[in-house]
């Protein structure tokens, strides 16, 4: 009895599911560091959450260790199930905008993150972070708490994400009396910071304060000057707002009172924005560019995630 | 029995409201007029799905017939309840922003619809249209299907919205065999539009094309045209995305194939994501810009609200 009660169950239920629950695919890169660790955790978040609120409304989660994998993704996707909207965080721009644009054809709502494609008309909906914010954010606070003093700046890989937060900063510190001693690449690796910072501590007597764009980086600056034991560097800052750095500024710490964020949760923001497009019909076709706002310890708790990986 | 049981439920459901339930205040001007009527409408409509999503979220609706009651309403949440976040859609910039500020410094997450404040740092969130899009998108199409020919404009009232449309269509045409014969004000009032239309009507012997920036006025403009029985007008197109109009688009209409959107359903979105925050800490301090896509028979459907208003 209860077997043929289960059955017909499913058979009932099998062709609501077809008429009636819409697809949200999700495809982001593997946790192969901090940051995409965090976008895991997020969006792995944000299906929980949105399933729970919109029972009509499935999503599924595809993470990809490489852009070729990714690619494969898109073209299961194309080829089983036809998703109503896919939310992307593509592994590279060049490789990825020829297969979401396939994914597009067939009728798929596309929702872009972080990184965009070569060719923004394919995107539907564009969820990024604001880089040059993330760069005038933190002069701002230099120009503020130290006034004048000299710097030493680490920047990531070349690409646009790192040149935007460079210019944001060089730009909001331009005519100041804070000056910039000298501005190297360290890969956003924690490693390769610590080796950079080490060369700058070398170099010059005196450094007032060190920004390296990204907290990964800035876990290794601080190893280096804890090291090399120097009492000069009033401030060390990074960016992003990763957990181990927002617990520093929530404790009030003297050389790290502030982070600015580039949230790896902003692929929740994508991920909700795309359900209440398809639960009810909410335009979201455009832009969201999230601010890079100020991190202390009144807001921090805000951008504190105590179960993520970042 | 019964009624004792109730008075429990109440006892136990009033401290789990107070201490989990977190309140999104709306706060909208009154159904005046078409577009604002569509606001109400779909502020009501998420308010209903918000709250049957989100369980601890409560969605409270205020509308006001006027900037000075408006400022009440405002008033009246700082004096009472404090709400966890505010979504306004402000009557006029300049009387809102003082009373605006007063919800923030309450610690009132502040969620700006369409109108700026004059202080750009006290909302949280910016949600808004883009109205140059639904100038150059509307331009766009005359460009495509017109090719070359003389152009009339009914403009709204001197506002940065009806700048911006009008801007928008002018560097769209720019250096094209598509001429401006006149452009002229009509206070996006439907009245106003049919006597400038029919102004134009006995000015202008040969009119290849329309184009009245809102849709109220493209009402006018049709009914002043079929009154004086003119064959030589192409297309005659507004923007905004009215229900009537859309309705037209989906009939296949010959005069009228397209809208552009600058969907009321805005405040949905934004409402959409200030809940997103609440529920599930995703990041939405920032700014949306909803794109002005071409509406056509073909995806006319996504722009159409049967129940509405507007």
């Amino acid at each position: 009895m209860f077997a043929l009660a289960g059955a017909v169950a499913l058979l009932g239920a099998a062709p609501a599911l077809a008429q009636d629950t819409k697809v949200i695919a999700v495809s982001i890169p593997a946790a192969t560091h901090g940051w995409t660790g965090g976008v895991v955790y997020h969006a792995e978040a944000a299906a929980k959450e949105v399933k729970a609120a919109f029972p009509n409304i499935d999503v599924i989660v595809n993470t990809s260790p490489s852009a070729v994998a990714q690619v494969g993704v898109l073209e299961d996707l194309v080829a089983t199930r036809k998703p109503d909207a896919l939310v992307i965080l593509p592994f590279t721009s060049e490789e990825l905008t020829g297969p979401v644009q396939s994914v597009k054809e067939a009728g798929t709502f596309i929702t872009v993150v972080d990184r965009g494609l070569t060719d923004e008309t394919i995107q539907d909906l564009y969820v990024a972070g604001d880089n040059i914010a993330v760069g005038s954010t933190t002069a701002q606070f230099l120009l503020e708490e130290l006034g004048k003093g000299d710097v030493v700046v680490l920047r990531g890989i070349p690409t646009v994400i790192d040149d935007e937060r460079i210019q944001g900063f060089q730009d909001a510190l331009e005519g100041s009396d804070i000056k910039i001693l000298d501005i190297q690449y360290a890969n956003w690796n924690r490693d390769d910071a610590f080796k950079v910072m080490q060369d700058f501590l070398a170099k010059y007597p005196k450094i007032d304060a060190v920004w390296a764009n990204d907290d990964d980086m800035l876990l290794g600056v601080l190893e280096a000057t804890q090291q090399a034991g120097r009492t000069d560097i009033k401030f060390a800052l990074g960016a992003n707002g990763m957990k181990e750095i927002i617990e520093k500024v929530m404790e009030g710490d003297e050389i790290t009172p502030i982070s600015t964020p580039y949230p790896p949760s902003m692929i929740k923001t994508a991920i909700y924005l795309t359900a209440a497009n398809l639960n009810g019909q909410a335009p979201v076709r455009g832009k969201v560019i999230l601010d890079a706002p100020r991190i202390t310890k009144e807001n921090a708790q805000e951008f504190y995630f105590p179960d993520s990986p970042f």
